[in-house]
């Protein structure tokens, strides 16, 4: 994947605005409709199971995200994911917390059988996730650590699911089960502000409007949002001005900052 | 209506407090209370029917918002806009995304009946609602584009409901089916800000708690929020800047900047 | 309490990265997680009655708030401050808007017989609770002003729920029934930006996770708090940037400016 291929992916967002619907949690909305606007995508958070059916199939891809999760957004979340697949619109699931309590892990399992073309998480929500799609295996998430072993997770989990799996963390990595890419834009103060991985969902359902091949738009995503979120890092004095900057800097993302500066490898 | 208007009921603002009862969506709590709050309001945001018409009737205003839009949201809306008009307590409506899915519309349609002071909305979303007050013309809302369509919709919504209606766009527009105001404050980056929309609907609540006429509330509140707009927007890096900056320049707002640039015609 | 103390505290903190559980309002999720990521804890927003007490017991403080209550919000607030006593998990209440109408009311007054270790609120907060206490005294809530009035009242009411009880205003007072601190940190313009009560809340669970006794945690956390929103206030030019400048302020605080700047006294 070329810095060429990653900027004429974000012009097209730019181009086309994509319609972006996100069923996702409530700390992060705002900031998740925000990183899509100043990224050139148009955001809509809709979310009552009363409508997600026709508003999906208005929308250019879908993005589940299940940080805050409640019985209800299951079912809007199940409706929505099963429509999507009707319409042929992508959706890219976020298993915030997959895991940590048998609610949150048996809703991200389920979620996953639905047919995401992409699925994003840290090491851990990947670790659980796969755990699950090999029962019987036996080997405890508690047990599994470092993004080596993520990584064969990942292979695993994408294999399984058929969804481009990315673990996110100080080197994010995408794999398809075969293809394994490697981003190593990013800034640790990031994970100082809260919901910034849920926005990296987002940014992918906005790529993956614009570009079938879910590897591709997946560390295409990563790559600008993280790239964006360097430029921000340089001129944040903390956490609440990197945020700000964030915003900034994914609005002025211009062709020569982003190919001299997007580190993809693989 | 003159600059000096404007200023006399911001004044009053900042000087009543007047408590703002907001049933808003998810995306934009936190931007319409701290708006409100800049301005100089007093906001709260309760939105359990077990306490709606309880709280709207220690408010000075109310604003109904239905951006994420659920169930339980459209009762406690009811419930509240029904007491606000026993009480006296005028309320205004924005109708988000009006129009996008039936069941988005129908809701948009029943509240709109209930009395509001203001609608507030884009120029489809004032379409839409305006098309079923006018049922059986059969002229759908994908036919009809521009603003001047739009006014001519928004006259006849506002002669049918007793609403002042407000079109917001790069030029903004009030009319309570007679009458018509321009404002030409405002600036094209706050497009890329979600949920600006939303606070100044949140803003017009303020401002209908210290001004009876509607138009003339309506006008004022949209010429402040567009004017404070343009101001974060000579200060702003991109949208993430823009925020702050709109934030601090409702607060800072003077007399002197106010009357020399509000911008109100009609 | 010496500046020394406090210091250790957040240093311990820092170090630690507590998992705070926080039930909060929709209005302050994303600043409260800010909050607390700034300040060097592991916040999460877990909130359905299907796996609160799951998530309760994973965590090293528990934060209750009833900003936008709801009625399921009730049942996972109750379920999760009974298994937090059962887990030995310190939790903290906000009872927004208590006093308010007759649910609300009900609600705060409910949730502060289940044990929590801290009650914090603004003068008229801690008056409506401490009414209840006192049942029969009959002295209307409205009758009651002024600072000392409510600290009157929040002496009865720590003896009464066992809780430590911080009234936060100009002054910040924190008592147990007996011993009364008092927090000079703080700045008027922090009351210009929505749910810094509440995000000192959550700061105050943060604490708790180190500090068994909640006096001292109550106290440190509102002079780090008051005393970050001092120093933002220096930097910023209105509320929009005070609340960027104060994540900043409780990333970097350090050592030297700490000990020198908290005003605690008693």
């Amino acid at each position: 994947m070329t810095a060429n291929q990653i900027w004429r992916l974000l012009a097209a967002i730019r181009e086309r605005q994509p319609l972006v619907h996100n069923i996702t949690n409530f700390v992060v909305m705002n900031n998740s409709a925000n990183a899509l606007l100043a990224l050139g995508a148009s955001p809509a958070m809709v979310h009552s199971s009363d409508e997600v059916e026709d508003f999906v199939a208005l929308s250019q891809a879908l993005v589940i995200n299940i940080g805050t999760l409640y019985s209800e957004q299951i079912a809007a979340s199940k409706l929505a994911a099963i429509r999507a697949k009707v319409a042929s619109v992508p959706w890219v699931f976020d298993p915030v917390g997959a895991g940590a309590t048998p609610y949150r892990q048996a809703t991200a399992v389920a979620l996953a059988r639905l047919g995401p073309r992409v699925i994003r998480g840290n090491g851990s929500e990947i670790l659980a996730l796969a755990q699950q799609a090999r029962a019987g295996q036996g080997r405890g998430v508690d047990s599994l650590h470092g993004s080596e072993a993520a990584l064969d997770a990942a292979r695993k989990l994408a294999k399984d699911s058929g969804a481009a799996i990315a673990i996110t963390g100080e080197v994010d990595y995408v794999t398809d089960g075969s293809r394994v890419v490697e981003i190593h834009n990013g800034h640790p103060l990031m994970t100082r502000v809260t919901g910034l991985g849920c926005s990296a969902t987002a940014v992918i359902g906005a790529f993956l409007a614009v570009e079938p091949d879910a590897l591709a738009a997946t560390a295409a995503a990563l790559a600008t949002f993280g790239l964006a979120g360097e430029i921000a890092a340089e001129k944040a004095r903390g956490p609440g001005s990197l945020q700000v900057e964030l915003l900034d800097a994914l609005y002025a993302l211009d062709e020569a900052t982003l190919t001299a500066r997007v580190r993809v490898t693989g």
